[in-house]
């Protein structure tokens, strides 16, 4: 008997945005939700206590990183990935699906699995969607996503079409090794598809023929423009079960989660704020902003005026810029810290306007803050 | 009127160890002390809170890093380098002399300065002792360094000579433009005289007759015999003045901390902690470990069972050894966290042994648990 559930709290009335709870044995998530990115068992950076105060509810953990090293098992055997990086709260784990379709040359996809040389030393590995489930579980993740072939961006018709039946049998064997209600871990189906809506529709029915605790969007981001990013979308959402999750995979700027939650998604996740953390580049209300320009070198106000945030609250943008024209790992720790707050916040932002009722001002505002 | 003072608060029977007290308008130092060094104005990979958690009461600058980058008088306009770096505890600076002795072939010295290229964009710069007050003054430091040669080991007994009575002359400048009582900080001597007991003996009294805030010795942990850097410890030490503070600078490893307390040394940095930290290589009751080792693959035991630190209580050598491996950020954080505070420990378990007249029994007792 799973732990984990959905309430819908409050359906949006001028979008499809929704107010939500996720409830899992590790805790509770409010949706719509942004996860930070943790690959490697650690979210770059940002030591667990500094996630949790900036209001991270739920993180990311890579199934293919974590399976080359250290090792699934040695996880496993350590008392699973949340003990090993001393986070307590939830974790999502991707299928590895991802990281092995973009290893390119790489990797080879059969009806079996999909095969690959690690890019740490070149080792062969196959990676099947039985394997897959056993790596997240060992792991401990409180949402398993289910493996499958992320499509690139343009593809034929028919390698789209091909490509989403073989995902919707590999999402049927990853449910038959992780059967509802089996574990206190809960099974994500993941819609592909490409940018066509009928192969879209098609995918969504065959996974809610097979049944999941919840259902993504997979295959988007992937070098699309985002006006068709946004239709997919706006498709594909609504043609999910309203009691379930919906989870948007690798998006994105703000402007994509705001746009997101009002095409109905819940939960997104990305390594936007934290990569672009470590290359200097920091959210704001009005937009981003490229710490390592001279304008910077003087400034003696924060990231964001508007920002309350520990680095905002105690640093000069001139200390930043500092720390990175100098490689100062405090850079990346700092920058780390307010991009994945400026995330939390807006958030934080969508969900108290959609419990006032109040997300289409919420939306409003946002865009004119960045026209200023 | 400065409000700079030493309070020697109990000299130990059965060595030269004393424990003490610094009092500066940014707080109160107790010693024997350990400054952890923050180069670049951020002691790498530590927030300044971290800093506090350990017990750092008293952290380094360098004057010829900030100087180039970003510049002293950047930093005075942002409000001085405690404010741009958010460190409100006192700050000692470097004089910038050694950093520029270790340039070798790029810089060059006369009577007047050194001349140098920096390291960064091989521009020309020439330090002299008044620049360097003023740098040290425009940071804003509270304990300030005279500017002077460290002379290399080995070197001819001519060199080491002129050198010497070179940087006598260039302390009675550094004197001149911060004259005793002119501020709120405290100005130090610094004594050369190479591996000379002779030489090293005049400097004390060249320094003295100067009269400064307190008194260093320079030129040691220069690539000399341990047992060397221990006689010039030794010999120098008691030369100088039983009321006003002494600090042996770029000193080390613990060993040498401990002996170096027993010389009679209050205060003491190095880079050994950090630059350690990050290198994998860590600090423990019994030795030193390097994480990188594959004993410590599935380990999952702290760093120091015997170690209170934030990471020994919550993480694994195992999980160190994953992000070491993986090269993550989160690897120099936690790394240079326990190295510090094991740092900080060793210095706060001498002075309460100190106080409790049994540093001859913890002297022992620090030296059986690293041979067991």
């Amino acid at each position: 008997m799973s732990a984990f559930k959905y309430d819908l709290l409050k359906q949006d009335e001028g979008s499809q945005a929704r107010r939500g709870r996720i409830t899992t044995a590790r805790g509770v998530i409010e949706t719509p939700v942004f996860m930070p990115v943790g690959t490697a068992g650690t979210v770059k950076g940002l030591l667990p206590e500094a996630l949790k105060e900036i209001g991270a509810q739920i993180i990311l953990g890579n199934t293919y990183h974590l399976y080359l090293r250290p090792g699934h098992k040695l996880i496993q055997q350590l008392g699973g990935l949340h003990k090993f990086m001393n986070w307590d709260r939830p974790i999502l784990t991707d299928s590895g699906g991802f990281q092995v379709f973009s290893l390119g040359e790489l990797r080879k996809i059969t009806e079996e699995g999909a095969s690959f040389q690690s890019h740490i030393d070149g080792s062969k590995h196959m990676l099947t969607p039985e394997l897959s489930i056993e790596i997240q579980q060992a792991l401990g993740a409180d949402i398993i996503m289910v493996f499958d072939e992320c499509i690139p961006h343009p593809a034929e018709r028919k390698y789209v079409a091909d490509s989403t039946n073989l995902s919707a049998r590999w999402a049927k064997r990853c449910r038959e090794a992780m059967p509802a209600g089996s574990s206190d871990s809960a099974l994500f189906g993941i819609v592909q598809g490409g940018m066509h809506t009928d192969l879209r529709k098609q995918s969504a029915e065959q996974l809610q023929e097979i049944g999941f605790e919840g259902y993504a969007l997979g295959g988007l981001s992937v070098g699309e423009e985002t006006s068709l990013m946004y239709e997919m979308m706006e498709f594909s959402l609504p043609l999910l079960p309203a009691d379930k999750p919906r989870y948007v995979m690798g998006v994105g700027t703000p402007e994509n989660l705001v746009e997101g939650v009002a095409r109905g998604c819940d939960m997104f996740d990305c390594v936007m704020p934290t990569r672009n953390a470590r290359n200097g580049n920091l959210f704001s209300s009005f937009g981003k902003i490229s710490i390592k320009q001279a304008q910077y070198r003087d400034d003696e106000t924060p990231i964001d005026p508007d920002c309350d945030c520990y680095v905002c609250r105690n640093y000069s943008r001139a200390y930043l810029r500092h720390l990175f024209m100098s490689r100062e790992i405090l850079s990346s720790v700092l920058n780390t810290h307010h991009n994945l707050y400026y995330y939390q916040q807006l958030m934080a932002g969508i969900r108290t306007a959609l419990e006032e009722g109040r997300f289409h001002e919420f939306r409003a505002e946002f865009y004119r803050k960045r026209n200023q």
